[in-house]
């Protein structure tokens, strides 16, 4: 009875507990996984093998014995230790992004690692004197923001590098004009849209008050519109009305009686749109904001004025020149969603000679450059810089000479003189050599190391700063000149390319760090840390090396080159 | 009644579900965690927030392009992507372990990241010329695995870098010198224990058919003990038995008439207990193995031996080489957990001078590599290296001198002068300037760089490779003779080292690389990839420089050897 009475109980008890442990198993299967407590033994997985549902569980790394700042760190039953890529991107430098693999059919994601932030882009080869320079159709000189804007009176840039209030830095000059240069064999031709042409008769209207007629100017000899408006562009001028198309180039001829100015009215879609004008104006200022105004100074303006202007360039350097006055911290960007130019507008007593759109003008700001080259060029034969410049503890004084600026004005000069046919820029090519025979000391732009190689220097400081870039690019002008001048200015240059040419090949070595490049010799002649080229210098020394071994094939360029590229991919040289 | 019976069922249904319920709560608890698999947006959490059960995915790893091999790697909801160590340490070469936190309550584990494998050990600094050399009282020559082990003839390492039948090299005989000088300061007096002394009556039995008596010794003029007993080792000698202790070293004086040998019987305890024979016999090979017998060469042993032996090592170095020959893969490691010296067993007839157990033998062992090379200078004052090196593309070949060798034996021997008062040392080491003078063109050890600056060269290679931390050594060699030398010998070496000490610091920041540094200029001098130092060279490197700057202080010593320090912590120099 006492049996029965205890499995009246138990029974129920029993089936009771057991639906319970049923539902439970049921219950947590679906909502848990089990922990791993027990470590496993080191090496005992691979790490491919663990899954990601596998369990992970924290734990501090601490980094070269810095307990005080450990870092978040997982770790997997495989005793594989997870590092964030926050740690690894700033302790490296490492750049790397997650990223949607679009040819994949789920759009799968990807983490995006990459060891160097540069690309490295192969220049043309063969390297040809009146061919791409370089790389140099990749570059755009003019929305660098060391580039202050183009100045209308040169028709050069302006750097705002080492001084804000700005000079025309003659590397920048022949960089613009070797860019654009590359740039006009490498893309298409540019596309033209005739806006106003006074060989016929012009259909826009002239307010009252104001004046305009075709008359055949003597000088140009062809059909110009002779103008008269309200001088004070607050005043309605005579406005040109614009064709609504996406070309952001305007060329035309302008010449003033004393004051006038042309202004281009800019409408921007953005968040909501804006009306800007842009001012080419008689003036000496060359780039002054007044709100929504940007005004370009066109110097004296009583003799004819030949631009060509990227009017989304100007407005822009414009605006951020009033943003940073007004300390906005962003920069605007050059990808404003949508800008039309509504129409252009003239003031003052003056000629006008045509209007045209175009979506490039590369050979006319190539001119440009070369012209104010051979216009700029001094007695010695040089292109003084007009700023100072610091290099680590050492200072050059203004003026000075820099074999990077011989040397790139030479290779402008030489594609134009080859382009052009004109002699000037030949003349001016050969002249520049001359600072090459001067050193640094005696104001020139030659040093040696150690009484040895001669080396010619981008910035030519004492002690000697044997920047490698400047120096090849010194040597690239120098091939430029040997290949197309004759008889003694071929044999001058020839002669100095190869002293260079010997110097580079003996002290390459020197800046190859087993993982990438330094800069200069600063360290040596300093007794400083070395000063390593951050990957965008590193690349350009791949390029020029590249470029090195076409000219003058050596293993130890093409070895170099070769190497020096391995190191943008992480990989380093052996150690022993 | 209905509701009583059921009720009588319901009840304990109701509490066996509970008690089941509550069991199964705590199983689960204790054994798993909850699975989240929805992703977060976006942004939404910081990296460090995220909670160790946030749903973690796999993400491969692209890494440079290269899509054929990604990594495995891990993404939390945050967005912060994870890089498995096993990656990192191999891309970058860096160490690290989970280790435990034996300071925390719960003996939390943590991950141990090192740059630098290598440790930075500070010298004991001021540099003094009868101090402790460099940090080399953490060195253990014998135990390297280059070392194959130490003559009983000569009483010094045996190399077998670069030719596995072995060679005495000069450089690592004063190392072993100076490491054993530097220990015999730096640790603490060795502990002695007398097993056989032969002033009063020995108290080991002679077995039958063998012999022994003390006699006077006329030579030594102390009482030893004369013996007779088969020659053969296979045949049993006379047993003198050791007491258990855990001392390595056997300190005895021995001489035989003609043949004969000391052997000793060693019991290890490994996983299973085995017993070893190791044999000091007449006879000129160094080192020989024979099954579970080490056999060491005493040659011709019939002037009197005076024998310093690491029975430990003896024995591990003779069975390396027998598992070397029969293609064992791993070599036998020097931390055996338990030797024991059974004991010693004499064969043939022979004297024997007492017998020492001994902690550590520092002062003799140091004693022993000075006298060697003073016995093996030869007549141009240098020790030859006997086997041809290789440096990259360029042989050395035999004999050679290096930088190295002569400013190790003359740190050596100017120790050895100072604590021996011996003017043999101190001659020996001003007859090793006599190199320093000779270019390696011309069978000597310096070379120049650029026509300046002058080299000692651990490599006298043709062209010099400039191997930066065997310079140093020559550097102090020459610097503890012209601290000790007197007159025309003191100036001799003071203007040696000013020589190379402006050299090294003007070429000092070529070895720099920003992240580590060089271990010569071979780069320079072939035009090849830079050979990156390892780290246990940088860190050799960084104490040099230290040690430089303590006996001649100067900026650039001071700030490299800080700066490359750095470096072991993954600090590099700036990029521009």
């Amino acid at each position: 009875m006492r049996f029965l009475i205890r499995m009246r109980f138990i029974l129920p008890f029993l089936v009771g507990a057991f639906v319970a442990f049923l539902a439970s198993i049921a219950y947590w299967r679906s909502n848990c996984q089990p922990i791993t407590t027990k470590l496993k033994p080191r090496g005992a997985y691979t790490h491919a093998a663990s899954s990601a549902n596998a369990s992970w569980q924290k734990i501090p790394c601490i980094i070269n014995g810095n307990r005080r700042n450990p870092v978040d760190c997982r770790v997997e039953p495989s005793n594989e230790v997870f590092l964030p890529f926050s740690f690894i991107a700033r302790y490296f430098e490492i750049t790397g992004k997650i990223e949607t693999d679009k040819k994949s059919l789920n759009a799968e994601k990807f983490f995006n690692w990459q060891h160097s932030y540069a690309k490295l882009i192969l220049p043309k080869l063969p390297y040809e004197s009146d061919g791409i320079f370089m790389s140099f159709d990749n570059y755009n000189v003019e929305v660098r923001d060391r580039v202050k804007c183009i100045s209308a009176i040169e028709g050069v840039p302006v750097s705002s590098q080492w001084s804000t209030s700005g000079h025309v830095y003659p590397v920048q000059v022949a960089q613009f004009g070797l860019s654009h240069y590359s740039k006009n064999i490498s893309e298409e031709r540019p596309r033209h849209r005739l806006v106003a042409n006074f060989e016929r008769d012009f259909d826009f209207d002239v307010p009252r008050g104001s004046y305009a007629e075709r008359i055949e100017d003597s000088e140009k000899e062809l059909w110009v519109l002779n103008f008269s408006a309200p001088v004070n562009y607050t005043s309605p001028g005579i406005p040109i009305p614009f064709p609504d198309t996406g070309e952001p180039y305007v060329i035309f001829g302008v010449k003033f009686y004393r004051h006038g100015a042309i202004s281009f009215h800019l409408e921007v879609q953005e968040t909501e749109r804006t009306t800007y004008e842009l001012i080419y104006a008689c003036g000496a200022d060359t780039i002054s904001t007044q709100g929504n105004r940007v005004i370009y100074g066109l110097g004296s303006c009583s003799e004819w004025n030949y631009l060509v202007r990227d009017v989304y360039v100007d407005l822009i350097k414009g605006l951020n020149l009033y943003y940073k006055k007004s300390s906005k911290k962003d920069k605007i960007r050059f990808n404003m969603a949508r800008m039309r130019i509504q129409q252009a507008e003239l003031h003052g007593r003056g000629l006008l000679d045509g209007l045209t759109l175009a979506s490039s003008a590369h050979s006319e700001l190539f001119e440009k450059a070369a012209d104010w080259l051979v216009r700029s060029q001094d007695t010695v034969g040089g292109w003084p810089v007009t700023v100072k410049r610091k290099l680590g503890s050492v200072e050059l004084e203004p003026p000075w000479y820099s074999a990077m600026a011989q040397g790139q004005a030479m290779s402008t000069l030489i594609r134009a003189y080859k382009r052009l046919k004109n002699h000037k820029y030949l003349q001016a090519a050969v002249k520049a050599l001359d600072l090459f025979s001067k050193s640094s000391e005696a104001g020139g732009i030659s040093a040696v190391f150690m009484n040895k190689f001669v080396w010619f220097e981008e910035y030519p400081t004492n002690p000697p700063s044997f920047v490698l870039n400047g120096f090849i690019y010194a040597l690239l002008g120098l091939y430029d000149v040997k290949t197309v001048a004759d008889g003694n200015d071929a044999e001058r240059s020839g002669k100095l390319f190869d002293t260079g040419v010997e110097s580079l090949k003996a002290l390459l070595p020197l800046y190859d760090t087993g993982s990438g490049s330094v800069y200069d010799l600063r360290h040596f002649t300093l007794k400083g840390p070395p000063n390593l080229a951050r990957w965008d210098y590193h690349s350009t020394h791949i390029t020029q090396l590249q470029v090195m071994n076409s000219i003058h094939p050596d293993p130890v360029f093409a070895d170099f080159a070769e190497r020096w590229a391995q190191y943008m991919k992480g990989q380093r040289a052996d150690h022993n």
